[in-house]
């Protein structure tokens, strides 16, 4: 046994263990950016084309006017959404997924089908 | 135009309007429960293989012990990882992602193919 752990060498026929690698910053901002109470269920939402508000408010039942409002804005500044307002007699505003917002998609159908493979161990 | 919405029909040539789907709750449920803050991270560490107290700390810097174990232990309530305990001269305490957690890879990989692919946009 060496006493230097920069020469050490796994015992023949056993491989060495691999280096402890720290956690991708990314993945980390990544999963709590969309992880964020709500958030990940507003880009479901949105995955399938882009809704208005009180379309989005009854895709998420359950969820208040005014935490909708403010989660909408964060989405936005984190540059997954962008809202479009069409002026008329009645202002229209809709909320579309960016390109960066649309690319999360594999990894939300992933989400969702483990989630629903193990609903009966969920919250 | 008709009064009833149950009798609503796409005028021709036009696809009618999928049908606004609720959010599934059980994705939901999951991904509030990695999302949360270091969760996800811890899940994350663990998908490669168990580790101790101390290589989890060093995969994950900047995070505090008491904060590690308060989500361990919520980790593990929730089905995710399990501890094992090993009795001897100096008690060893290994975890492990059980059979949900491992689950849980491919949606881990990719979250981060994603978030690598935007990580300029991201906090």
């Amino acid at each position: 046994m060496t006493g230097s752990t920069a020469n050490w060498q796994a015992p023949e026929g056993r491989p060495a263990k691999p280096a402890l690698t720290e956690v991708c910053p990314h993945f980390h901002a990544g999963i709590e950016l969309i992880g964020k109470r709500w958030s990940g269920a507003i880009v479901w939402a949105l995955v399938d084309g882009p809704l208005r508000f009180a379309e989005l408010k009854r895709s998420i039942p359950g969820m208040s006017d005014r935490l909708l409002s403010q989660r909408l804005r964060e989405l936005e500044e984190a540059g997954l959404m962008t809202r479009e307002v069409e002026d008329g007699p009645q202002v229209k505003v809709t909320y579309s997924l960016t390109e960066m917002g649309m690319d999360l998609k594999p990894a939300i159908l992933a989400l969702r089908e483990w989630a629903c493979q193990w609903q009966e161990s969920l919250p």
